[in-house]
């Protein structure tokens, strides 16, 4: 039971090293379409590997990662209409992540650190992170530090350009696109099929929303932009930004060194 | 990608199968303390397993399971006060369900059985499902199904006299206990490590609660009956149990036969 | 007005009691079928009877009884197909718990104790004590104190075998049956007709529920156990073993003797 | 069980009623103070007893009375600041009427009658009501009607002029105050003491509400007006004009002659 | 930029003339009917001038005037019936007054005043106000002080009876009447045409409401009176009379002298 | 009264005008710090002038600007540590969007083009659109269209590039910048004084968000990025290149030619 994974874990042990200092990762995914070639639990895969390897590195903990995230969109996620997006309401996304913050910091876990990896996750996650503090009361609570991170901004600059010679097409398009599908690559291969992939897009969205009538600029796939030159390589590129800048800040703003 | 939970397919897999008629599984746990033997996510353990035995069996598919469950309280899993239990309020767990409900619905799989593995999650997972209806519309669901089951109602009265000789203590005591410590050593067994038992229950509970004060009736460990007796083989009595009893459900109200 | 109930003195002789010490009993009923042979307000007619007692010998104040429950089920009440039957959802009964136990300590009534006479009021009481906690403040409450008990589980177990030589059904399957018809017999008899009982029980429930076709399982009288061998006698047992339990519990949590 | 209270009946009468046509009359009242002379369950009292006697001349039932009301006023009820004032939330009471409103016309009881006893639930009574058909669906309910009547309302102006040959000071300054008075003194003598009136009114209110700072205004009695004058004789000409009322409006919306 | 009106200085001007103890005023609107003579948003242009007369008064600001109001109803406002009229329901109007007043206190603007200008708006403002004294604390904000002000409280009864030599019909039924219509001819005369009035009123209401059939009692027009003898003298009598009412107000309360 | 604003013509204009099928505008602003040299109320000005000047072109309607935003964040709008930033929370404001747009809907307005001015309103009035839909229910509004844009996202690249010569900092950093001044300078001169700039900026932001210690990053005058360039010309490229495409799409979405 050396698990980081507070799941697999008793809670004496949780509570060793809640004491000791230990921050505690909150990942959030979604269960959402990822293509005909990946599948519907990558936005829980990269958040929670992410987390898993950061926690191992400062010796954290890993909270089990909420599996639902809010409701995809079509210019961001694809949408509501592919099956097995199943989505939850951007209050009820909130309520989790509020009662979860609230609870750890009622445990003394008072380094968190939030790793999100569904775009349209990011506002109601501020959104639960404000209502926790809202209902904690924010001058009660000065020995807390909540960190949020969505794990495509703790990329270098350098590596997207590795990765995109000819141009990143932004975060928003990159849904099921070459940065997903290379992590997938390097943490869950057996979860990617590349060869099932139909190469329809990418999406050229209008830059507004229409509902409720379908978008139909959604390339019939679900990928916004591209999967061609995804690779397990690539993921791992991603992935060693990733640990490297968590690891910095833990240590910027939790004071250095492992806690365990 | 042949795998029953619906993270582990792509979106077309999902689609495909739950045309043809998959029941969707919705297994709901809790990430909440059992004593110094077993790790926080026995919840999540059991009914995913239980889920995922039961969907190979009838070709069905197995959503995410809810890995935070409604408040934990004293007299039925040791409440709050011990690390690692992280709890949600009621009404977020209702949503929570209310919403995947919904969703699922939406995505015309209209034959859902929702497993549940955590005490407390009984009350708000009905409450969860009467507001999808109320959401969805009663007069307008009419091929919906919803089964609800709690896993340990799904043992037959002789397995838990097999397991019990010496009576049962009902299963708001069973908290940690014997049939939970059995079923994880039969799933998990990584996750249980029975020299670190106590042994200090079973609680003697008062017949009401008391707030806010801690109910010092909980037993130090967590643990609300005893952890005595437990074994890998009473794990598979069980789990043969629940599985048996579910695929006749099914077929009871879904009608025969695998529908993959 | 030498009234127990709240509703019956004027404010500064609830003021006076109250700032003498006197505990608040809060009974929570609902307004639901209960056979053919007993009236719709059963549920609020035992708590409030029972809180009245208790009230009278240790100088307390009886509260205005809820008389609206949360969702009746099928399996515990005989669910909502029956007329007469009102529900709440578990969010509105949980907010108004939360609501009167804020009241009540604003207006420094700190010992209250909440008398529940419907099984489904079970978890969003306890859900609505836990609700104004979090509003008030846990670590600023510390003179306060809620009991909440459900009446049933006051009965003492040589009650039980007196009332049930043959065996008990469980808490569950007595929604209508021997108990409350006894204790209606016992508070209420112009209420109780027995030869209008239908006798169409026991009901054989599944270890399920289903949403939302209803379950036949349910006997059309709404009985789900049985009426026979109900009495007042066995009534008045019933009612002092509660009486005898509650005022040992208000003297062990709050302090011997009449606080009037 | 004649009686035309739907808590005093078996679900079966209340079948055959509601079948038959019964308007169904739900109460509203609230916890709060009435001065020194009266009990804290004036606005129970008040609000039941007239439809207990509408429902009796025109074949209908009364639902159980909403006990708790909306936050009492200073310049309407006195305010919080008196023992025994116990409020809801206008959300949680507009809910509850929501709630009630959404059983009753499931229950196919189409003609619904509320009728309030206490001022402040004006507002979220008529929210409630409208949150209801939000909830049904206005274009789904065309054979719904819903009638909403504060019973000071009722009374006519020459009955007005009579009690108050003085003049009227409105219905807000009433509180505690002649009207209820009489009402009290014709309904519940017992619960009336006035030689316990203090006489410090009437309240000289400002024109505006200070928040949070209590309003010195209200009269230490929390008789906003004056109980000079009251008797059982004038309560009686206010619950004769609201039932004549009443009766011709039951008539006038729901058709000719008693329905039972 | 020597505006009252919040929206039209910079930050740094707010956080100025705030720590120099300039009162906050928050208009309430509504976007409703007001007759074929005015325009949709009256109840927007009424509280927002008297607010800022007043600001410049006393040194104090304005905040953005909501302009959506509680639901209007038929015996008040006319009702939803009326094209434009956009309602909120209740609880969203509180939770933005709740909102509004909460960032204000956490900004150190501890003087605020709503001036509200809509009937429907009262109850939910004073939720509103209630609501965030219930989120602050109502025993930390010993330096807030809110006062809640409808303008037509704030005319003396002298100038009513000067505007009404044959009687005040009420405030209820003054929806788009003479006070309204007087108000705007002073105000914003190119909002009001007189030669469309249809005069059709005044309306005759029964003494209840009726849901969800609407009220044949609204005239056609929507206005609930008369306006006839409107006119922009009679409007400033009733804007000097507010106007003279809350800098005395404010001087009571908030100390005398201008804040700037 | 030949204004486009709803708040600006009586209700029987408003209903020719939608019968007539003009589209509704909406637009969504905030209160929030702008830099020592722009009002508070800059969200408020720009999207309610792209809707007046649209709606003018295409016959339409333009409702009440919602005055008051979602939270403030650090990293796009400065956060709420600046004086006069007055947030809402997310689900304050989603309500307000569901209401608005299923009154809209109710009165038959059902072409709706809701225009954003504020960043972090982005996600709430997806969510706000997308509960509005739930509670219609999205099979029963077939006629409904609702367009939902960002008045950012409708300039044209080529704009960006003569305005950014240097690069675009990208629309989050470019808070209360060279897009929003010379928008204002082009709108609302006298709201802008370039000589208050206090160039501190660009910030240089870390890649997560930190709570609830303030983000030391944010530049003390809250800009963002740079005022520099700001011109009124640049201002009205802005404005021209948001008209041309939002009449281009009204066109396309709602057919063409003006509907008046």
């Amino acid at each position: 039971m050396d698990s980081v994974f507070l799941a697999e874990i008793p809670w004496p042990e949780a509570e060793r090293r809640i004491a000791a200092g230990a921050p505690v990762f909150l990942p959030l995914g979604a269960t959402e379409q990822h293509g005909h070639h990946m599948a519907l639990g990558v936005d829980v895969v990269i958040p929670t590997a992410i987390a898993e390897r950061a926690a191992r590195a400062v010796g954290g903990l890993v909270a089990p990662t909420v599996p639902y995230g809010n409701r995809s969109q079509p210019r961001t996620g694809g949408g509501p209409a592919f099956a097995g997006t199943l989505n939850l309401t951007a209050h009820t996304f909130a309520l989790i992540v509020r009662d979860i913050i609230c609870e750890l910091y009622r445990q003394k876990a008072h380094k968190i650190v939030v790793i999100n990896g569904h775009y349209e996750n990011i506002a109601p996650s501020v959104e639960g992170i404000e209502l926790a503090l809202d209902h904690l009361g924010r001058d009660r609570v000065g020995d807390l530090t909540i960190l949020r991170m969505d794990h495509w901004d703790l990329v270098q600059p350098q590596t997207i350009d590795r990765i995109f010679p000819d141009g990143y097409p932004g975060i928003e398009l990159e849904h099921a696109s070459v940065i997903e599908t290379s992590l997938m690559m390097a943490l869950r291969p057996e979860l990617v099929d590349l060869s099932k992939a139909l190469h329809d897009g990418p999406a050229q969205f209008k830059p507004y929303d229409r509902y409720p009538r379908p978008m139909e600029e959604v390339p019939p796939s679900g990928v916004l932009s591209m999967t061609e030159g995804s690779s397990a390589e690539k993921g791992e590129w991603l992935l060693a930004d990733c640990h490297e800048r968590i690891v910095e800040i833990i240590h910027v703003e939790f004071g250095k060194g492992k806690t365990r």
